[in-house]
């Protein structure tokens, strides 16, 4: 548990509210539909799900904007800062339609030239029937909105730069637990509690030892761990009004010197191409070109066909979110905007490497939010 | 944690994927494009997760079935089934087009007449890039596919069978833990693990007490139990291949004998409102009806305004799914459905109760899952 705010203060949304308004005004279109998520939480400070039942943040380009929300979820929805917020709730009871509600309350805007953004977590179930309600063209809001939910303001930054030292004081504890005969699985729960007794709740738990760690997206097993195996360990959790933490250091049981010459060489490569990212990443670069700074260096040294993901996402209130730091991505990299460099290199069959930071864009380049060590322990 | 079986042998899946081919033809589908969830793992046997980068199965109407997945996830989807289903996967890297490659493996089916099903859990970011690869008019595939994800077979009646059981036992020990001065939270919390312990995950866990009640949605608070207090306790957990479990019942702070006359004579009536559902559902009844038939004992008895959800929804490897008993649903009921029946009256400000089961339509009518006491304890 932490001690940070859980939501901002009402004015805080208020801006947001208009600050969304006047970007939907200034990309022309008639409305934005914000489901229910992180960016939900952004606009609102509300982080409540209703899944089937839909639950919106409408954003009219004429009139106020207005929550469309089912009965049942009311009660949740009147907290502050909502309440505070004077946000109309229009609540539905089932067997009703809210989507007729929402086109009602969008009006017929610019005619059969109209434009919709929603964003992107909506579910398909709800995007089809709004589009029984309209002939409006609909784009994904989180490309309209991307500047203002990607700048994180300072108690966004505070909130991540918080989430950064809890995950880097679970990961300073993690080598004392990578004894041989120890399963993933346990050092796995140990983790699980220590990141909840850093943050509000936990968000994964990744320990691939040996061929595990060759897949990204491992999470742990019964593997036993061996005297030399390298061990890739990802971790994250929410703290505060929702930010998260997500930081990856490769070890190995027994500490570096039991690993194999091969794999403490390309582990140096990998520090290489993650300082690369980080050297050259900040404010007036393309999301592409800091992946490209990382993807070369170990394109160079043999290791090409073996980083096959993106270099980075972004991090706020969602774990991932733009800018994604992926080869051809246009996006101009903004002062304040946070998000990861984590290069990899996975060897089928045979072992992992993973080195991830939260970095946050300053106006000389960036500041990582991570400082635990970098180096294999 | 439980003995039942996570996955169905591989032929399951074949034949539900056969199934599903054969449903889509006689709709006249172009395809059906299946995004992770609970309909993604009905017909694979896998979780697999993949938020912002698209993972899908796809089933076109002229060849094979395939999954699309990023190179991140194929690891994790090459496990049985999916590798014994002998199912393509055509693995995807960040920067690629994703979305080309589901239209491709379509193919122009009808040309500009084409219709295309996606699942009603797929994200908008992930439809609306569909939706510039084809000129398909799109639907939602839970409705074509109903039929067969709402019919369950006798393995799932008996995983759902084997969730109420352990969800009626959780129940049986709510009464001890309900004593004046404990919080809701501290109960809470207590249920939580007590869920954990008869199944393998927790779902939800609702503990409101006094005015609390009165919201259908409400989790729990700090608020501490009074003598006379009535509880609404509404409990779900997940185990096996990933069956749900969901089960309220309505308890009284010192028993039935603490509560107001008032709170006693409409509970009498909220438990013929539900046993007039339970009479009336059945093979041949529609969705609507079963909720017709709960909603009209209670408004006859001028409690109408007070119950403002549904009866019901189905159940399976979804919380809430196909047929959802709610007024003006024409879906006909068919022999094996799983659904809840779970009328309630909320008095805002002052109480709530709610009495929920999940039954499983017979040739007869219907048998209730959950068998633990409905009166007011």
């Amino acid at each position: 548990m932490t001690l940070l705010e859980s939501k901002f203060p009402a004015e805080v949304y208020a801006q947001r509210l208009a600050q969304a308004k006047g970007l939907a005004a200034d990309s022309a279109l008639d409305a934005v539909v914000v489901g229910t998520g992180a960016e939900f939480a952004y606009l609102t400070g509300s982080w409540v799900s209703s899944h089937e039942r839909l639950t919106a943040l409408v954003i009219p380009a004429d009139g106020d904007p207005f929550i469309v929300a089912p009965q049942t979820d009311v009660a949740d929805l009147a907290d502050a800062p909502v309440a505070e917020l004077e946000l109309a709730i229009v609540a539905w009871r089932d067997g009703q339609d809210p989507y007729a509600t929402v086109a009602e309350g969008i009006g017929e805007g610019s005619g059969g030239a109209a434009v919709w953004a929603v964003t992107g977590e909506l579910r398909a179930d709800h995007l089809l029937r709004l589009q029984e309600h309209t002939s409006a063209r609909f784009v994904l809001a989180n490309t309209v909105l991307a500047a203002l939910f990607s700048v994180k303001d300072p108690e966004e930054i505070a909130q991540l730069e918080a989430a950064a030292r809890a995950i880097d004081r679970v990961h300073a504890g993690v080598p004392e637990l990578l004894v041989p005969g120890a399963t993933e699985a346990q050092v796995a729960e140990v983790l699980h509690q220590r990141i909840l007794e850093e943050h509000d709740s936990v968000d994964f738990v990744i320990v691939g030892s040996g061929p595990n760690g060759a897949n990204p997206h491992h999470s742990f097993s019964g593997r036993a761990l061996e005297l030399g195996d390298p061990v890739v360990v990802d971790l994250g959790g929410t703290l505060g009004a929702g930010y998260h933490s997500d930081c990856t250091r490769t070890y190995v049981v027994g500490g570096p010197e039991a690993a194999s010459e091969e794999f403490v060489q390309a582990y140096e490569v990998l520090e290489r191409a993650q300082k690369a990212a980080r050297e050259l990443a900040g404010p007036g670069r393309s999301a592409g070109t800091v992946d490209e700074a990382a993807r070369e260096v170990l394109r160079e040294a043999g290791y090409g066909e073996e980083f096959f993901h993106r270099t980075g996402h972004g991090i706020g209130l969602s774990v991932h979110e733009e800018p994604f730091i992926v080869g051809g991505n246009q996006l101009q990299l903004l002062e304040n905007m946070a998000f990861s460099i984590e290069p990899g290199i996975y060897r089928a069959g045979h072992w992992g490497m993973r080195l991830e930071d939260i970095v946050v864009t300053t106006p000389e380049g960036i500041r990582s939010l991570n400082q635990v060590e970098r180096g294999l322990r």
